[in-house]
């Protein structure tokens, strides 16, 4: 259903919010269609190489010279909050229908909307396992779980997941995500590619590939889901037309 | 949100409900991933071409003939009402963030969803109005709303609307229509397809051409919206993933 509504709605609150923001940085690599709109926010887009700049040292640079609050994707308590919000969601719509879930699979990059919805799941159903699904060459959070503390990922790999492409698990996240997480789950590219395809020929939506890995994880079997009640996260649109055919 | 439930999920009911369905008529120009997911559901499908045979005479024939049951599409009290509860999920949707709609758009062929949408609409939000969407050509419920009866589509059109090519309004469907409906919007194929892809790229989601003329006539602006809260029925995602691809 499309709702329009004249006075405030939320497409102009966004670009109200996102007025105020100036700059936005994003990975070289970043698909056309998430620069186009971010401009359309009336946001500069200023664009980085992930394999060789840092995009948070260029944020805080940035905030620094000409005095502008930087807001971090994943590293910040609030915005923790705000996409733990989702696992709310989760959880009426769960509760409604009278659902128990025994397994929880999320997307992770940076870790921010893992810690936020799992701390909150966990709350809600104390006997959920949560587990966060990665690309291959990745699974930066992973490896950090397996070894109790943060491992940056090698150099060198590459991945159509742009989305979830981060260096390492953050200062905040990481502490969240060792106390709720059971264990990481890996997918490689040619996965995600097929649970596109699937997930838009069945439930008939339009998945970006960092936000197609949990769904990949759990249609590739990665972990025995056999009587089990699976909640599956499913994040974000951004993927470029010209790709999405391709599929 | 994907929800994986072990016990009787969605899906599995709605496929014992479809296991007592021994047929399916279906028009030979139908999405051929519509015929494919009904025989995945266990069902015959009998194909008839909608140009020379009538879709009722050969459910009717084999319903006598066989002594089964015929559940007719859109021209039964029961569908009708089903139908309307998406009007019911629209009321709860917008009470829940205050909204009252000025307009509402929905697609029509036999206009059983748009017929139990608007009552249950108007009940709730007397001073709405609702407007038909149909496919140039296959305008049958504007034409008889116009002329306070049932008329049907002159032969020797087509349209890629499959879902909504209906030779007239129904029986019991079009008083009903003709009481709650304001008037109908005519939309091309040219502009539905523009449409689908607008909803692609902005609303991440995989419409069919039928259910996307609504969607089209707010977009192509067939009435005036100006400072209206418009909500449109955006119902379907039966498209072949070919044709999908070529826009």
């Amino acid at each position: 259903m499309y709702i329009e509504q004249p006075e405030k709605s939320g497409i102009e609150t966004l670009s109200l919010i996102l007025k105020e923001i100036n700059s936005a940085i994003e990975a070289t690599n970043a698909p056309k269609i998430k620069i186009e709109n971010t401009k359309k926010y009336k946001a500069d887009v200023i664009l980085y190489d992930p394999e060789t700049q840092s995009r948070e040292s260029i944020g805080e640079k940035i905030s620094i010279e000409e005095n502008r609050t930087l807001i971090r994707p994943y590293d910040d308590i609030d915005i923790i909050a705000g996409q733990g919000t989702a696992g709310k969601e989760i959880y009426h719509q769960l509760t409604q229908i009278s659902i128990v879930p025994d397994i929880y699979l999320c997307c992770c990059g940076g870790g921010g909307l893992i810690a936020g919805t799992s701390t909150y799941l966990k709350d809600k159903f104390e006997n959920i396992k949560s587990y966060s699904a990665e690309p291959f060459g990745f699974d930066d959070t992973k490896k950090s779980l397996n070894n109790g503390k943060i491992l940056a990922n090698e150099k060198g790999h590459q991945s159509i997941c742009d989305a979830i492409i981060t260096p390492q698990p953050g200062n905040l996240t990481f502490p969240i995500n060792l106390k709720t997480l059971e264990d990481g789950l890996v997918v490689n590219d040619e996965e995600v590619k097929r649970s596109i395809k699937i997930l838009a020929e069945h439930l008939k939506i339009i998945v970006e590939p960092g936000g197609a890995v949990a769904a990949t994880a759990a249609l590739t079997k990665k972990i025995n889901l056999n009587n089990k009640t699976v909640v599956v996260m499913i994040s974000g649109g951004n993927i470029d037309l010209d790709m999405f055919r391709s599929l």
